[in-house]
């Protein structure tokens, strides 16, 4: 028997080489069954003559399935399917699962599809407009250095940072480089074993919330909020207090003397952007003492602090050991990165580390490290600088249109960030209207999301500068303003 | 002022080229407030003098902190660092971080550190006899096409893959590539919306144990058992019931009718590697039916049934969607990689990615694009057919050796795997003995930890030959029964 020259096809929208593609018809069709172990393969000219491609390209697909073992080739008989290739499936596949069969409202112990999300369409690069917080912007993420360090961290040198098991550790270069510059640049000292690698930011406040909350204590958080710590925290179901924050961000003068965590965004509160001022930060940390709290500070975007230098971290100011400090590379890498970390008291951080070594072991290696090099060769401060220096043009190109435009301002950046929080009309539904903008091609995030289900004030909505170019800004404002009038509100 | 040319040091150790290392000086000097904006560096020709390295090499990486702006280069004058680079830290760090001050024995909510582990050292690679099991052997490991998937996976057209924040959603190819190629090898037939990425297995288990149990529910699992599983439902507080498997692995007889989820690794028990026939899985799935429980099958180890076929999946025989099908990359790739995933009832997989949306949004696109493209290629089912016939090797060499050493073999594995189950002597104490035999730079993984708690059998331990050459297997051998005739139990 021979493999069919004619059951070859090429796609013309394979992403990758044309080697890479026979390569892939071969192998998949062992896999699947369809080429038989001891199959003779067309020739490499008459496979090359049949798709209209160079024979060196058929040549070198064949000798990479050649030393992959799912070709051999007999002296001048041509090449034929290893008798000793990858095996083919054994089974017939099941004809069917049932679904149903089971009384799945019985059998799952707890629930958590309760939350529905911001609404942010996947394919938000396909807007013309998109006002959307937290994607990277290919335009100023320095993906050619990333690439070189990634490939370094591929390299034999770091073939067990790649590969290891570290069971619950963590790189220590990663660890070293957030111990020497990152955390130095919020006031912060900490020593090693006072640090943890996280899944990003979420994964921290996650971690958390488990170790500090059970149904009987008190989380007090912001009102508006992050809407997944909000979930978080009715997963842990615990006591959750939300306090409206005022231009200073969350008074200390409002949590209860029973509060057992507070969780804060001090200086950078999500969504409205205020900043937790220096006076009002000492107090908090006095109330902590005064009330015996422990506090979160989620510092998740410290690092786009452009217009005025930021105010340390929450944590530098803590003599008592009593914060938990938590960043996050997402921001100023990307959120497909996954990476953030904690820092708090060693005690704390030997439970995280517990938890984290039963919830996943620790963060892939290959991460971690292509991270350390990124820092440690300085890009990634190069890319803050060129962050900050391109946020602020837009920031400024966004506020004036929305001054022409007249959409209110509703939160105070006056450091900085991403966003602007926004407040329409009273009566505007911003959940429809961001429907209804998607048509225009603009994306914007309704605030419905951010606040306590019992108050939800549906007419805020938060529109970010971090993946739209300053010249389609003053565009796309124009559209949003059209869209508001329309609601007939004012 | 001028960098004096003697603050330049080169450190012998940096794992990393000259120019690299020259780079990181530089922007630790700047970034550390050391070299300040405007001071004048070194000309080239002098630094290269100094350090008794190539003038180009300077110049390189003179070129490369003028891209990203660290320094300035003013015609003639040379090189500066640049007004505008990143910025030193502006904050004096506090001098200390109390850390006693906050009575964390009250603050915590939930305490993670009740389990200590098998006890396997980190530096394992520097035991000439490692009979440790779960890490990667170097020389087995495909890394040069690992290495070019990854550089492929950072290329321009999956700059999305890489960067994005995938929301609660996976890469698209690789739930394609586990549907089309990976389940159809365990007999099992799913759609996309039936599967869902994990932070390897332990993060399967981990969630399914989170939506599966409560207090009020019960929990099966097999005695001995994967220790960090009884470590997730210890935490869930469940009530536990561990049921001792025989020949066969676990008896559905055993299970009593109340029980709400029983775990299980049928088709490569952990540790013993016995294998469920298939008339007991059938029997087990009956009893499923029965008493109305759901199966969670961990089947992490499939890839190596190198002396017999495997045989199809719990999965596959399952009809009425009560089975949760656990598969990982960590044992066929690498357990660095930290990739696994979860197949069930569409139900299921929606509540699993709801939580793990909370956890950690999702695994780092890169990794999961990196997999994608060396499971399409064939190299991942290149690199199971190579460890297989390694693996068969070896364990020949060591059931040999270890008959010759009379040292019994407790557990069955007729289908393959990576390690055998051993019993050593009643009085034998494997935790001590492995220390010991750290000395003669052997490691055996004692079998304390698998067992109940209240139930230990402190004479087995696990021998794995996954990750030592079959060259020092007989040697290692010897050495281990030299150890235990050294105690003096027969």
């Amino acid at each position: 028997m021979a493999v069919a020259v004619e059951t070859f096809f090429l796609d013309e929208n394979y992403g990758g080489t044309l080697q890479k593609q026979l390569q892939e018809i071969v192998t998949s069709g062992i896999l699947s069954g369809r080429f038989l172990p001891g199959e003779r393969m067309p020739s490499s000219r008459k496979l090359a003559a049949h798709l209209g491609i160079s024979r060196i390209t058929v040549t070198l697909a064949y000798t990479e399935l050649l030393s992959n073992d799912y070709l051999t080739a007999l002296g001048r008989s041509g090449y034929f399917i290893s008798e000793t290739a990858p095996l083919p499936p054994r089974f017939e596949p099941s004809a069917q699962n049932g679904e149903n069969q089971v009384d799945w409202s019985r059998a799952l112990g707890q629930r958590f599809t309760t939350y529905s999300g911001v609404g942010r369409p996947l394919d938000w690069r396909n807007y013309k407009f998109p006002f959307i917080y937290g994607q990277t912007d290919a335009s100023l993420f320095d993906h050619g250095n990333w690439r070189r360090c990634a490939l370094q961290a591929l390299g034999q040198r770091d073939f067990e940072a790649l590969t290891a098991d570290y069971y619950d550790q963590d790189d220590p270069k990663l660890i070293e480089y957030i111990v020497r510059h990152i955390l130095p640049r919020r006031g912060i000292t900490a020593r090693p074993e006072q640090i943890l690698v996280t899944m990003g930011a979420q994964n921290a406040l996650w971690m958390a919330a488990q170790i500090l909350l059970t149904q009987r204590r008190t989380a007090v958080i912001e009102n508006p909020c992050y809407p997944e710590l909000r979930e978080i925290l009715n997963q842990t179901r615990c006591n959750t207090l939300s306090i409206d924050v005022d231009i200073d961000g969350i008074s200390p003068d409002a949590i209860p003397a029973d509060a057992d965590v507070v969780f804060t965004t001090a200086s950078h509160h999500c969504p409205t952007n205020v900043t937790m001022p220096l006076d009002r930060r000492r107090a908090l940390l006095n109330c902590a003492e005064k009330h015996d709290f422990v506090v979160v500070e989620d510092d998740y975007e410290f690092e786009m602090s452009f217009l005025k230098p930021a105010y340390p971290a929450l944590k530098s100011l803590d003599h008592r050991g009593a914060v938990i400090y938590i960043g996050s590379f997402s921001k100023s890498l990307f959120p497909g990165l996954r990476l953030g970390y904690m820092v708090a008291s060693e005690t704390f951080i030997r439970e995280a580390r517990a938890l984290r070594a039963l919830l996943l072991r620790h963060p892939p290696g290959h991460i971690q490290r292509t991270a350390a090099y990124f820092l440690s060769l300085g890009y990634y401060d190069a890319q803050i600088s060129r962050m900050s220096k391109i946020f602020a043009q837009r920031r400024e190109v966004m506020f004036d249109a929305m001054q022409a435009a007249e959409l209110h301002i509703a939160g105070q950046n006056s450091f900085g960030g991403s966003s602007f929080w926004m407040a329409a009309p009273t009566g505007v539904d911003t959940t429809q209207l961001s429907l209804d903008l998607r048509q225009d091609g603009v994306l914007i995030e309704p605030g419905a999301a951010f606040f306590h289900p019992h108050a939800v004030k549906a007419n805020y909505y938060r529109l970010a500068y971090s993946s739209i170019p300053a010249s389609r800004i003053a565009e796309g404002i124009e559209k949003i303003a059209t869209a508001m009038r329309k609601t007939g509100y004012t």
